[in-house]
């Protein structure tokens, strides 16, 4: 077995954290030095990460999140946010490659010109859109590092986002795409992993 | 550095692929038998492959993906699709809980009113979003996955949505939310990675 195929395997869900376990921003930093290299649509990197640990603000998310008790037990939450406006930075992204000769300054204002239209011709479902996916595809890399590193996280989706919004100040730029707790996963009434479909139910050879 | 850091560093998005290279059924069944590891929201497993190899159909999905010329030269494009309607299978998925004694018949029943009354009370937008989020999880999980089984791959949205639905009759209750085109790298002209942005710049730790 891969040493990838044993962390996915090993990856579940975390229903209930070890309480009083604490994870320091250099922790995090290892998770999210490795995070940044997910994929994103023409490299906009929509994904923003909030990290919640203080107990008050924690509380307000609990509360924006179901009284979901994981929460409270873990020892981060991280509100995933998707940017509805990660296209504006196309410029600043694309000026590394222009400055290293890499592509050259026709090639560089056709790419911030055909970027920027394509999200503005797509409009806000576009954009919502480009926001879940490429939140959701960093948010999975994350989940996979974390778990490598020796945490245990839970995405979650129950949750009322203007609640959330209000309670942590989110800018009307972004949408919170999902939540990650993150700890050491409490085994003690782990129940067996969930079905899953057997890939001929879910994959169509054509 | 583990083995799974290796992937993620070596996984980039192919611009290119070595023509004529095929991709058998067991490579990709060895894929999604991993892939399906992934987490989704309530187990319910939103996300269905379609894997396009024959030559007339992936000429209509290079039709309808702005003739990205990838597409060509690949093994196979994947189509992603997420389903509006997975929730529908919100019982069938627990019923081997149910069947195992992990749950009660009690417990079975409130887990199928209540996701069924979430996803109603979500609406058209929440189901939407639900079947982008959970396909991207699985994706990027798929992507990391091939990458360690030798594959190469490239995300993609730029296509026609409604143009790629009547070129492989996919059904009204899913959406595609991405392409994954799938096959072994051209290096030849290969592109300094894309820029990243310091951890700093993307989280905020609270």
């Amino acid at each position: 077995m891969s040493e990838l195929e044993t962390v996915i395997k090993s990856r579940r869900s975390a229903n209930k954290f070890v309480t009083g376990v604490e994870i320091s921003d250099k922790d995090l930093d290892e998770i999210f030095q490795l995070a940044k290299f997910a994929p994103s649509a023409f490299n906009l990197q929509h994904t923003h990460y909030m990290v919640i640990r203080e107990p008050e603000l924690k509380q307000k998310v609990y509360e924006a999140a179901n009284k979901q008790y994981k929460i409270l037990t873990s020892s981060a939450v991280i509100v995933v946010l998707g940017r509805l406006d990660a296209y504006h930075e196309v410029g600043k992204i694309n000026e590394g490659l222009l400055n290293l000769g890499v592509i050259n300054k026709q090639e560089f204002d056709l790419e911030v010109e055909s970027v920027t239209s394509f999200y503005e011709a797509g409009g806000d479902a576009f954009k919502r859109d480009e926001a879940v996916r490429n939140a959701s595809l960093s948010a999975m890399q994350m989940m996979l590092i974390a778990k490598d590193q020796g945490w245990d996280t839970c995405p979650m989706i129950g949750f009322n986002p203007e609640a959330l919004r209000n309670a942590l100040s989110i800018p009307e730029s972004s949408i919170p795409v999902m939540l990650v707790s993150i700890g050491k996963e409490d085994t003690s009434s782990q129940r067996p992993r969930g079905y899953r479909k057997p890939v001929a139910e879910f994959v169509t050879y054509m």
